[in-house]
């Protein structure tokens, strides 16, 4: 049974014409929505700091297979430090030391991550009409990679707690977060999301699984529904951040429309989407200061042609 | 021929017992250093901003061999926009995404990247006397991990431009930068290093990579050489960061101080380093300005059980 | 409860001096048992081919994870098909070639793969007496590499079929497989296991997975149970093999002797083992043709300094 | 200048069809050449051994750079034997092993291995018409996969010594082993090359990067020239082999025809290549014997969906 009062496909469908941003930077622009992050912009952001006090909004990157980590990432010592003591040590190395090979696939379900512009397609284009060919496999993301963001995001976060304004726990798992939570999120907590915000949307699914364990993929995942896009538009926020891997699944609408949240944000809008974020802390930090806006620090790897990175986004109050 | 004014072997091994910041902490300490950066420490960075404008201090992560990078991060599509357009796709994915993987070993000189302080040890120890072996093959840095730097490294920093104070294009490979270069650098450029600081040398050397070509790692580096150890520990700094791996080689020293400069920061002081960072573009927005300090937002992945994290730190003027 | 008629801990920790094999090769021989594959014996296994038919032993390598699999071998496309026809393509590739990446920890119950002696240690040391810390974590196996086998075991195999010879479908996880077990098979199929053969243990442990799904590791396994090791020794066999990961589990025994079979086999008989064949396609051949021996080719790739390697032997009747 | 007496563009382009195999072996085969590898062939081949002896025809896969090889395969250990000898170990592993991680392209000039009929393409298809977005990006290779020689191929092998017969050392990079020279080989040596050979060129250049030292990919290679397809395919020979790439460089051909022998190979003729084997110690032995013919026995992995293999080829004499 479909969730009550969401979009038809056909809606949906068209919000990839008239949610555009196409044009909007210049021809050439591979950068979207966080063009919205002005020097102006940080300068407020950073006015807003009280305290000094920061907040990780990541999870740790962890290294064993979990039912929803069916391919986590690797972490090999190359050199440990085992028998630098004792000088049982067979090593090429003059001096003692210790050094590591860290692999991922970032994108999925479990690396807190950002998806540049590169990540989606649609009708064989992402932002701004660049082919998809062009993220190519022996050359990567040769537009939109994730270089653009090179000089980080460094602006206002804005967190909608969605089970506080609910009153629940958490979002079940194949129900979508609807654009009226997030209007009674600004009622209720005393904000307005304004152009450049980082938006995060807490459902509680992270704090689900630290109460009740991981549960496989299959099992579905909560996120804002793409009813919520419009909105996404019209406040221009300059990136979509959760808890969760922000598409509602199992899929609501048929066909290749299995991330329409990704879908139209990256490929239409031009919004960069902060996967799989950590906001238990932070909520935290909100409801102690009665205040649910703070200066957000996310600074992407300077990875070449890649699709995104890994990220450890920092909240400061 | 030694570098004429450096310090004696001797001198740089009592440095170890002298300069040591083991249990200031407290005894169960592993972050070190960056205990300095206080709440208000953040706040007071933040408060020299005036533009908002960010600039990133990290080299672009690249995926090809260099004369001096042997072995390169690596890089590989899981899935890539080809074939989408067209329809000539055969994948399990319903819709068109690309995805990636990325690998790499960051410590080295090539890749920007903080080191905990699991990534040296003297003596069969580390800071705060943790044992070499708890940073295992099998599980990595048990102790002392990055993940100690999980809520960012959000203060302020301070340049010191070598190239700048002393009138040439870069630094020699292989020549030290010395106490004497710091201090000339607050008196020409107006500002004093501060407890909490995050300190960035720039020699010249990423410079000269650009303008000459790569060299091998063999032909030599600059950094500053271990006679600045004490001044750093006399003025509390939180990070040590340098456009070069941060220790004179081919090493001035014989056995198994190879890199006095890690060894001493790393071991005794607990105090982190930033290797192969860019300063160039931040060279450049100081001398604009006239001014050497700045907010600088670094914030490590939060890799579980590792030596060091990939970081993109980003300065705001 | 333990396994009826299973020697004591006291009884298998003796065979580590009893059944040693260290010095009979020569003090500096890290090779072991494959010494007894001799040019004669290497001609004798061929002299017994009578069709040429060619049955791999091997397992597919395949790249998703399963409960029995949680690391699974990686494969990524450094250059794929796709694209060339249509000439959507961004390469550097001058014409149209697809390449791979393959990854993978061989080791464990999935890969079909020799253990080289590098492998297990006991009391610090492996066969002939090596340190265990030889095998370093910076340069791999500087003893008893897989190298040593670059010539391959091209010899004769034999095969005990325990469900044939016991009449049942597979025998039960935890359960070992005991010498009378081998007895049985030598009278049953009337060969005689001889110096230098490839003995290969079918459990039909791997047709069970075939049936019933795969079951997660702690499920347990079956294995020759270390009563067999006599047997192993005097029999003089070469190379040890069979469908499962070659030794019980639950582990059997207290403390560190967790694998009597690899531990004894390997540290102190120098004899290698062959793990998680595919044994299915082989016991139907011998049983065809009534006849339960045949050559057998084992080429382990030449990996430098390395404790094994996945193979695909290769049996021809 | 180009070489003296080699086919024009034309004649190449001309060779994929007048040399195709496809449909020799049905509409369906994705094996190609190896079906001549018939059981009467294996067992002839087995019948010209005489002693016994194993000479193994791969190199030694190796982790480190070199000029002419950029990107080496990797080995990292999972666990190693460091500190289980004096108890300084942090593990949960309750006995003590070591294990290792290996990855690697194998592609390329120096690992020795097989191709598939998956790696070349030629005007958007491979052997028997497969298309070349088969080989797809997440997929792999969905045909001709390497899987095809799962059961190995033992046969006969040839050994042509082309420095032998034309009294040289080493033939010169960019210059190409002719059918003459083959032809020759075969008068000197008193062999003939028949269907389901494995036939093995030895230019000397693996005995000249011993000699001489490595050099970049860009100083070229030899090989046999295009010119020598017509003779491989009316001699039907299974597997070509040789002791490089398989491909003269710089390329003799304008545009896309940069590997003439492998896309006349793989894509037209269903010939397996084995590229960059080491034939060293093979020759001596058949100098030794007087006589170039052999068995030998390539067992490539069982990689899933995969453009070919690491192999370590066994000559037995």
């Amino acid at each position: 049974m479909p969730q009550a009062g969401i979009p038809s496909e056909q809606e949906v469908l068209g919000w990839f014409d008239s949610l555009s941003n196409w044009g909007r930077w210049g021809d050439d622009d591979e950068l979207g929505t966080p063009n919205l992050i002005t020097s102006e912009k940080t300068r407020q952001a950073l006015a807003t700091v009280q305290e000094g006090l920061c907040v990780s909004l990541s999870r740790d990157v962890t290294w064993d297979p979990a039912p929803d980590v069916p391919a986590p990432p690797v972490h090999y010592m190359i050199e440990s430090g085992e028998g630098w003591a004792t000088g049982d040590k067979v090593s090429n190395r003059p001096s003692a030391v210790a050094m590591d090979y860290i692999g991922m696939i970032f994108h999925g379900v479990s690396v807190t991550h950002v998806d540049s512009l590169a990540h989606f397609f649609w009708n064989g284009k992402t932002y701004n009409g660049k082919p998809a060919h062009m993220v190519s496999t022996s050359l990567g993301a040769t537009v939109c990679s994730v270089e653009q963001a090179k000089n980080g995001f460094i602006t206002r976060g804005v967190l909608v707690d969605v089970p506080l304004v609910r009153g629940i726990d958490w979002v079940e798992r194949g129900e979508g977060v609807m654009p009226d939570d997030i209007l009674a999120a600004e009622e209720r907590c005393g904000f307005r999301i304004e152009p450049g915000d980082v938006l995060l949307v807490r459902t509680g699914q992270l704090r689900r699984r630290a109460v009740e364990g991981p549960v496989p993929r299959e099992a579905g995942s909560t996120a804002c529904q793409a009813a919520c896009l419009p909105l996404f538009r019209e406040r221009d926020i300059a990136v979509l951040g959760s808890d969760t891997g922000n598409d509602v699944s199992p899929p609501q609408y048929p066909g290749q429309l299995t991330n329409p949240v990704h879908q139209v944000s990256i490929t239409a809008m031009g919004l960069w989407i902060l996967d799989n974020a950590n906001l238990e802390e932070v909520a935290e930090a909100c409801q102690e200061r009665n205040r649910w806006t703070f200066m957000v620090s996310i600074n992407p790897l300077r990875l070449q042609n890649t699709t995104g990175s890994p990220v450890n986004p920092v909240a400061v109050f």
